[in-house]
């Protein structure tokens, strides 16, 4: 462990990775020789226009997206999001198609209800409080588009992989597990992700578009509100969060040039997840609550025999180096977030913990 | 001049205090002995609920601000909150006034016309360019509110007092101004700035809100785009910009603790604004774009005698360190940006140049 430093398995805001940090701190008070901070200069200098050109690039070349995409710079996080995809993109007399896999597609499609939208709830696993990911779900062929969740952050479900919708576009909130994997894109008309779980602080949201989904944007919306102003304006129409895209900058950067690209990652994530997957799956004492086939490779959501032990466990690790274990305040338990950032060396010093923890207590 | 550093006089993101900027690069990998960055820690964390509420706090002791008043971080900068506030504020049958004091009123009003709302544009100063603050203006009794914007960073104009409205609360963009001077805030129903100018880095809005305005607002609204939203949960609905608010807490820190509050910053950025204007009062070679009883005490708008000195002096003053003294693309010409954080010392420094370069080339 760096002195100072926990392992931090957080939902989000999450870790990040060391060397990005400790870039932006060397740099803070003189930015490229500019002499002055990147809180200090201006969205419209060429030092600006570097950094989020080669976020942009950078995202393009690590997803693999063509020409046919734009990558833009939204604020108001994902929950902004649920409220702009029905906004420009359900016009009168069509619908979409929506999943409900728990919490944040549930809020998605809250907000498509309030504005009066057509949507068709195609699937939900809320039979059994959303522990798994619904299987042979009867889509729509006329559907404008279908919304999934990938990963739900609190019930730890993930899609392993992502379903036949007819060629019907899929709008997906990646906030969890954006850049953890490599994606077969050609399925997708709209990707985004809050960047504070994988790629990078609060403050920022990452929107993947198909070009053709833009001639779809209504003129007469409100202008902060359509995506077609941020890709005019590559997103540039007002300030956009300068820091925030400077430090998604240096994490695709990471993730380019020191861990090596995506199938590179998806190999450690699975090795992470697998770790602390098979403690559950030889253990009496640690239980995992979501379905095995389900399993998110993000967020590990486990119980204990009791919520006492749970609590103590959770105050231990704490004391051991290993912070943000508890599980969301909706469900409680306890939770391991296992983004990008968090390192091999983490997942087993929190393994080794469990197991002297199990051995203790179990 | 702190080395590796310039005297910083760009419009925005602006200057931010050397001190506050050293405090975040010092405490950057392990913010309050959690082991984690400011970029890490959890919005749900009690060290986040400290930054946030400090935040508030410091801003109503700051402003004078009673229990009537919410202080609300918003995402969107200024430019979301032209779409908000007739979202929220002008049901079917109701009006507002607007003055068009140009660049970013105009725009308020502009996305007040594209949803379709009732609005009076009262008063207007684009018969001069925008030079001047327009004066004897005839409010309406029953606008819902009159929305201003307190100064003018590109036209280089600012409201010196504010007008009487019989009592309709005013809605104000104050982004390029605000806590630069004192204010009788009883005149106001929000109050609002994209922190980039005065209080912080781009990235968070600081909105300031009557609480009796947020009685008006629809329930059926999406939650993102809803002031109830921000008040009933202390901003902290969705994950909001943690380090865009940690930064402005640490500025408002800085201005109560080291300036000592806005009286004295008023009486500092008096004395700044008067060594520029100075300069104009008794040079022919110098010449200010603005009105004298509508200048700016943040913005100094001058052009100098032809293109080509002006291009020459923005290029000598950088060569000098003294950067961001280009005008707005928009206007040309000269700007000296001159909110809180930019010292006497650099407006002395900027002022020996001016007189310098004048000798040379006047």
């Amino acid at each position: 462990m760096t002195p100072n430093r926990i392992y931090n398995f957080n939902p989000g805001p999450a870790a990040l990775p060391l060397e990005v940090l400790e870039e932006i701190q060397d740099n803070f008070l003189n930015f490229k020789q500019s002499g002055m901070s990147i809180t200090e200069i201006s969205h419209r200098s060429k030092e600006f226009d570097e950094v989020i050109n080669d976020a942009v690039v950078r995202t393009k070349r690590l997803m693999n997206l063509g020409d046919d995409f734009e990558v833009l710079f939204i604020q108001g996080g994902a929950s902004m999001q649920f409220c702009m995809i029905p906004m420009n993109f359900l016009p009168a007399g069509k619908s979409a198609d929506y999943v409900d896999t728990g919490t944040w597609s549930t809020k998605a499609i809250k907000e498509a209800q309030l504005q009066g939208k057509s949507i068709n709830i195609v699937a939900s696993s809320s039979d059994k409080n959303y522990c798994y990911i619904p299987k042979n779900i009867p889509f729509n062929d006329n559907a404008e588009f279908v919304h999934l969740t990938s990963n739900n952050t609190i019930k730890g479900t993930q899609w392993a992989e992502f379903p036949e919708t007819n060629d019907v576009p899929i709008f997906c909130d990646m906030s969890s597990d954006i850049m953890s994997r490599p994606l077969d894109v050609s399925k997708f008309g709209l990707m985004y992700a809050g960047a504070q779980k994988n790629v990078g602080p609060a403050g920022v949201c990452l929107v993947i578009i198909r070009k053709d989904m833009l001639a779809r944007v209504p003129d007469a919306l409100p202008t902060m509100l359509k995506y077609t102003t941020y890709a005019a304006k590559n997103s540039l129409y007002n300030t956009p969060p300068c820091f925030a895209v400077y430090t998604v900058q240096l994490v695709l950067k990471w993730l380019e040039e020191t861990v090596g690209g995506l199938e590179k990652m998806a190999a450690m994530n699975r090795k992470k997840a697998q770790l602390l997957y098979d403690i559950f799956d030889n253990s009496q004492f640690y239980r995992a609550t979501a379905e095995p086939d389900s399993r998110s490779q993000m967020n590990v959501t486990f119980r204990l025999p009791n919520e006492e032990l749970e609590q103590q466990f959770i105050r231990g690790a704490l004391e051991n180096g290993l912070g943000g274990l508890k599980g969301h305040r909706s469900v409680g338990g306890c939770r391991a977030s296992i983004y990008n950032a968090v390192s091999l060396e983490a997942v087993a010093a929190l393994t080794d913990f469990m197991a002297a923890y199990e051995k203790e207590n179990g």
